[in-house]
Formats: structure tokens, C-alpha cells, sequence
């Protein structure tokens, strides 16, 4: 969600955990992130396909919630040791779902940050959904990390194992309509003179929450980011930088750039199947949806059009969950000369 | 939309008008005002119906936003003199697009809230869409009668010159298994220690937005509460009291009651005809939507039952633009004993 604008970093949180952890401490987002079932079932999965590896096995879920993952483990396999760590309020009913289901054998409840987990033993297996919009927004990845080079036993598992974002060139036609175009005529009036403010106010930031038409992708999308979740470190996280290269398949106009996730989860067996969880317009939608970068002005393009450039996101040096998505990228068409364009997105700040 | 909840009375507007006027300040809510092309089509039909009797007439558009009435009454019919009223900081938009439109010489843009008005003449006509959810959150209305009560000449009109509240009992089963059987078996686990959290986090308000099928009305709408704009006075406002009586229509579940409203634009011509807006379910959705109010515990009814009792619309006497709906009600059935009930919604303090 949107995070309050402004602030005096002096006096505030840059963490924002009061806020962060606050959020979490209400069923809201639970409910959401339950009822996506794309999510919930790829974890299932996950833990339902290695249920004979997982048997004696210990198992640490960071930012566990509702306790959702630990139960699968408990219920579907037969792990020596599931720790449930979550630093929101939610914990005390997490405690209460375990007993009621039965698993308060195998699952141990803990409250607190990752930065301060005691645990009586190093783990096989750190399962943790941490991902948020563009992958790493909010950053939790980074607890994630530190649970890890903590916690997590020599040779050990992280689910997921790896990370990819993926971008694409794209139209927004309503999009566009109803938040630019709208003002050329409103019931027979000129309200040009607000488009300023319009751009400012829907395009400055990426939209979130947007549910693209795989037929408004102009090109086949392009891995522009991967995350090795054994090998990336915390000050990796700093400044990500991916490049991309599309050639656009279909005439069309170029509204912007959507950006969307996929992690993918490795067999504990050698050999054995990896599950993906993709949040793209190909796969049945999730929470996440995508997320939409509009440029600030609309540019037909042709089939056979290249778009090339690079893609930064910047952790933001002091609100430590946000970032800026810089967007560079230069059209090459058979008709006219180049394009060449650049814009920094907040997220939010 | 929601405001934030607690804080400290002493510490803080009782009218938040920083946070009330701040959001009108910016384009989002207006332009959802604008997209909803019912309320906005209903107001330039008043104009459009009413162009031959609004020539050499002064018009006060109260709380103007992007001043698209006063823009209606200028280009549709020939006032001598619209005041644009408008409290926000849009304002500095509002007499660009007056400009912008060649309208200047008729439309004068004022700032400033409805108290402190000063205008040179009083008025013919003071029109303005002050409704909000459940007709009167947000109290806006209270702006208008003081309006009224200083600038409007004996004999002038009020646009809206009336309006009601609508009430029906309704089945809301997908908004209940959502929120509320969710947790009976999600992935099947047992979530039900959650329910009193899901009862308080999401029946507790009412909601907004809420769409209502007509088929889900479980009988004939009744109008509660009606509203003379020439006579309430604001004292009236502090408690609104109406009573129902509904006659169950078919067999279904009472989940809840579903409120809505209508304003009528009565013709400056003797005998000319009413312009309504009505924001129910068998008219186009429009941005209000509808407001649902969730009971705690589903009821089955049968056809031929009755629903019966009151509903009161409390002001909050500290938070201004606040209020708490009660409803009471019983229900008699010809197969079980009557089941009585009563329940507070704060909206949102
Ligand atoms: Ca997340
Ligand atoms: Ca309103």
C-alpha cells in the first residue's frame, strides 16, 4: 500500500516498522494474501512435493503471518522442527491456529524481527513469501537474508531459491483514457489545463495493482533482474541494475513499461521438479497483479521496432522499504529517428 | 473514504477540515466525480431542463470542486452573475478552467468555506452536490443550509430541493464468505479463532462500495428518512430517525440492510419536471455506490415474513463529519419466534 508522503526522517522511523508491522497486525492483508490462491497454493506445493525430504527436517518460515506455510509443513510432512517467526501482533493468533490445528508438537510460534531471532538450532530450510511489488518493495528480503547468513545450516535450502523481474513494453490505453485523455472534452468542456496536474498526480509513481492484457504486451517480456537467493547480499540490495533489448512484434502505442515477478522454489531432491510461483499476465492473477510505468507521453511504434535500455532500482538511502525505478530506453524505428526517454518512478519515496 | 481512527479531540479539528479539504485538493477524488457520469449528467439535465428560467437568475455553486455545474449553467442558459464556491485549493484550477471556457464574465470564482461567504447579492438558485455516503456523511450539508439560510432570497431555490435515504434488508453471501466463511476451511485448515477478529475488523463499519444485485434485496425498498432542503434545519441533523417496515419478498438469507439515496432537482417552471438522481441498484452504479451494513449473525427468512423497526443516524458530537447509524429491528416469521436485534455502526468515529 501507499505510504505516507513527506515526513521529517529526524524524527521518524526509517523503517517505518510501527507502521510496517502495524499493517500486518490486522487480518486485512491476511485475508488477501490467503484468499490469492496462486500464492498460497505454489507454497503448498512446494511443501507437498518434498514431503519425504522434509521428513526430520527443521525448518524456519520468516514472516510467517496466519502460520499458513508452518501448517502445511506440519500437516503435509513430517519436519523434527517448524519455527514460525513473525514480529507483527498477528502472532498471538498464529500461536492459536497452530493448537487448533493440532501442530503445537512440531510448530514453535516466535515472536519478533529477524534481526533479534534466538532459535536453539541452525535450520535446513528457510521458507519465507517475502516478495512485494517489483520484487524487493518493502524490502523484507533484506530479514530474509540476514535469517540466512544466520541461521540457515551450511548446504542448506532457501525457498524460494531464486527471483526474476520481468518487464515489458506495453500499451495502457484505458489506463491512459481515464486518467489524461478525459480531460481534452468532458461533457463538451475544455479541462485541459488540469493534464499537468493529471500527470503528476497518476503518472509520477508506478501503479500498482494493474491487471495487464497479455494483448497490450508490444513485445515478448524480458528477464531484467535475477536474485540467487544463496549468493545476494544485503548491500547488493542497494542499487539493482537489469538491461533489456525488446523488438516490438505488433504495431501499437508505447504507454509505458509493467514489471511483475516470478521466484521459483528447488527440489530438496537432486533431480526433482523446481515450482515457480509468476505473477505475469500469463499466469492466473495474483495479489501482486503488475505494476505499470507510464511514460509521460504516448509513442506509436511498429513491428520491428527495437526498445533497449536499462532498468536501476535504488534502494532510497534513508526510508529504508522504498526505492526509485529509473527507467532508461531509446526506440530505434525504421521510420523515424530514435527516441531516447528517462524517468524515475518513487515507490513512494 | 476512511479517516484515521482515535486521536485526541483536544489536539486536533473536531472538523478536520485540513484532511476533508486537503483531499479535494487534489485531482483523484475529483476526477471520480467527474467519471461518474450519472451524478454529473443529472446536474447538467437540471441546468439543461431549467435554461429558459435560469436567464438573468444568480446561482451560488456551493463546494464547486473544478466548478463543472457553474460551467454548465454558463455555457447552457444565461444567468447574470454564478458564485463558485470552493474551500480547497483546487480553486486556482477551477478559475483557469472558468477561463479556459470563456466563462469568466459570468462565473466568479470564490474561496473559501460556506461560513465566512461573503458574495455582493444574494441568490436565486444555490445548487450543490453535497451527498456522501448515506446521504449525509461528511456533513457537508450543514455548509448548504448555512448557505441557504444567509444568501438565498425568499422564494429561491435549492438544487437538490429534497432528498431521501433508502433502506432494504439484502442477502450479501459472496461479501460474507469472503470476509467470514473464508475461515471455516481455507486449504483445509481450521481458521475459525478468527472469526471474532474478521466479525470486528470487517462487519463492525459499514461498508462502502458496496455493489447491491437486485436480486439480492430481499423486498421492496422503503424510503426512512426524507430531507425538505427548504426546512431542516442544521440542529435536525444531530439525530435523523426512520422507521421500516419490509414485507420479505422470496426465500433467502438477511445478512444485512443496504442504504442509498435520492435527491431531487424540483423545475424553477410551475408544473415543470423533476430532475432525480438516484443512486440505487436498478439505476447505473454511480461513485457513491451503495453502503452495506452487516449483522453479526446470517438469518434465514421465508417469503411473507416481516422485518420491521427503526434506524437512527446519530452526528458524532466531537468529529463533525461523523456519525453512527443504529439499526433496530425484528423479524416475524410464521414458522419460529420473532428474533429482535440492535447494532451500532460508527461511520467512522
Ligand atoms: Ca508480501
Ligand atoms: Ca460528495
Amino acid at each position: 500500500g501507499a505510504a505516507p508522503e513527506g515526513g521529517d526522517p529526524s524524527s521518524e522511523d526509517p523503517w517505518q516498522d510501527d507502521e510496517y508491522f502495524g499493517s500486518y497486525g490486522t487480518l486485512r492483508l491476511h485475508l488477501e494474501m490467503l484468499s490469492d490462491r496462486s500464492r498460497t497454493e505454489a507454497y503448498r506445493q512446494v511443501v507437498a512435493s518434498n514431503s519425504a525430504s522434509l521428513k526430520n527436517k527443521v525448518v524456519m518460515d520468516l514472516g510467517c503471518g496466519t502460520g499458513i506455510i508452518s501448517l502445511f509443513c506440519a500437516q503435509l510432512a513430517q519436519p523434527s522442527a517448524v519455527y514460525a517467526v513473525e514480529a507483527s501482533s498477528m502472532v498471538e493468533h498464529t500461536r492459536q491456529l497452530v493448537k487448533q490445528n493440532g501442530c503445537e508438537e512440531v510448530v514453535t510460534v516466535l515472536q519478533g524481527r529477524a534481526e533479534e531471532l534466538e532459535l536453539p538450532e541452525q535450520v535446513d530450510i528457510l521458507v519465507s513469501e517475502w516478495m512485494g511489488n517489483c520484487l524487493l518493495f518493502e524490502f523484507m528480503v533484506e530479514s530474509v537474508l540476514l535469517a540466512r547468513d544466520r541461521w540457515l545450516r551450511d548446504g542448506g535450502v532457501m525457498w524460494p531459491s531464486s527471483a526474476a523481474l520481468t518487464l515489458v513494453p506495453c500499451q495502457a490505453d484505458s489506463y491512459y483514457s481515464e486518467k489524461m485523455a478525459f480531460w481534452e472534452r468532458p461533457y463538451g468542456l475544455d479541462f485541459t489545463p488540469l493534464q499537468p496536474l493529471a500527470q503528476q498526480e497518476f503518472f509520477t509513481k508506478p501503479k500498482f495493482s494493474h491487471l495487464i492484457d497479455p494483448e497490450d504486451c508490444l513485445s515478448v517480456p524480458c528477464d531484467v533482474i535475477r536474485l540467487n537467493m544463496y549468493t545476494v547480499q544485503v548491500r547488493d540490495l542497494e542499487e539493482v541494475k537489469g538491461e533489456f533489448q525488446f523488438s516490438v512484434a505488433k504495431p501499437g502505442v508505447f504507454h509505458g513499461f509493467t514489471a511483475w515477478f516470478t521466484v521459483q522454489f528447488e527440489s530438496l531432491e537432486t533431480g526433482g521438479a523446481t515450482v515457480e510461483l509468476n505473477t505475469g499476465p500469463n499466469s492466473d492473477p495474483t495479489h501482486w497483479k503488475q505494476t505499470l510505468f507510464m511514460l509521460d507521453t504516448p509513442t506509436p511504434v511498429n513491428a520491428g521496432d527495437s526498445i533497449h535500455g536499462n532498468v536501476i532500482l535504488r534502494r532510497n538511502p534513508v526510508w529504508r522499504r522504498h526505492m526509485t525505478v529509473t527507467l532508461h530506453w531509446k526506440i530505434n524505428s525504421s521510420t523515424d529517428n530514435c527516441q531516447v526517454g528517462t524517468k524515475h518512478f518513487p515507490m513512494w519515496r
